[in-house]
């Protein structure tokens, strides 16, 4: 394994926060990594970077999430981290005054993955922690084979316009059920402040 | 430090994943720690278990969710958490099978939590990991050395309903960017599959 490629190798901490072993955590490990390199800053440890993901649910590796929040530091708990919901397997990578860039995976790349048996094994219903280990290491070796360029599209995207949320620290007790609700969410019934599930309002 | 309160401080990967020291990984951690207990199942490493988050965005004290990614394995790449943007430092953890539960921060403990030395640095603009290691530590061992009662509320939720989405490995390309698709996301324009951003239907 050459130096370049050793580096995207997830560190094992972050194995341990995804839970399992399988292809898409490193490849978006190796995608936030590059993404950072792009925009030519390091990994967050605070509120700034912002990522959009492309994925969705009810569909497979979508673990590639999980990777880039261990890469970048854009996590979901710092809100950092949203989806678009449209099904594709790319983000992209947002920091002020930094050129925006967005990574995606080559279908060419996807359909020579789509042949390894990890991939027969999850169709099959095959959990990823219930998959033999050198069935799931097959098909990451062979990825980290791989140049960066035959594995990602990479777009600049000056274009991309993000705003980055006003926040605010107040909040106020619902009048109905006595709980803290940030300002933002409060809503109003008989003059009293509540909070959305209390108001029936949805949203 | 009692052996019941070690235990709520998360590994040092969790921080490490996080990005900074605050008071709200850990307070998430432990939330995540006890709902795993309460619905008597482990640490999830594959695709089971289901967080909703009653947190919003714009509002502090998010950071809630990556404690309980971390605890529970519930974690975004794996779509296993939501938010429902309520603003509301609250979640319900489901399993299948089980008796679903919802955690709260308790109205009392944020208020006495407010105010610490932490918060008052972070309503002046300074991040997590610009305020000094011993104003963190203050306030993340007040919490350590309360019960579980006075920080959380724990209410079993028997009518709370989720129905994990139907999943599918089928993809197509997109007839006018060539990238891949899942096939639950491929709308139809001029008789031809393409992906959402391309169909400009926006969803």
């Amino acid at each position: 394994m050459s130096t370049d490629t050793k580096r995207y190798v997830p560190p094992e901490w972050a194995f341990t926060f995804h839970g399992h072993r399988c292809p898409f955590m490193p490849l978006g490990y190796r995608m936030g990594l590059l993404a950072l390199e792009a925009l030519g800053v390091g990994r967050d440890p605070d509120h700034t970077l912002h990522v959009v993901c492309e994925l969705g649910e009810g569909h497979p590796q979508t673990c590639l999430m999980d990777g880039i929040q261990a890469a970048t530091g854009a996590t979901l708990g710092k809100t950092l981290i949203e989806k678009t919901g449209w099904g594709k397997l790319a983000a992209t990578f947002w920091h002020p005054g930094k050129t925006a860039v967005r990574y995606a995976l080559r279908a060419s790349f996807l359909d020579e993955l789509g042949k390894f048996e990890f991939f027969a094994q999850r169709k099959r219903g095959v959990e990823p922690s219930g998959i033999p280990a050198a069935v799931t290491q097959e098909v990451v070796d062979w990825s980290l084979g791989l140049s960066d360029d035959a594995i990602y599209s990479v777009t600049p995207r000056p274009d991309f316009v993000y705003q980055p949320v006003k926040g605010s620290f107040n909040k106020t007790l619902c009048a109905k059920c006595g709980e803290c609700v940030f300002e933002r969410y409060v809503r109003v019934q008989d003059g009293k402040p509540v909070c959305i599930p209390c108001s029936g309002y949805l949203r």
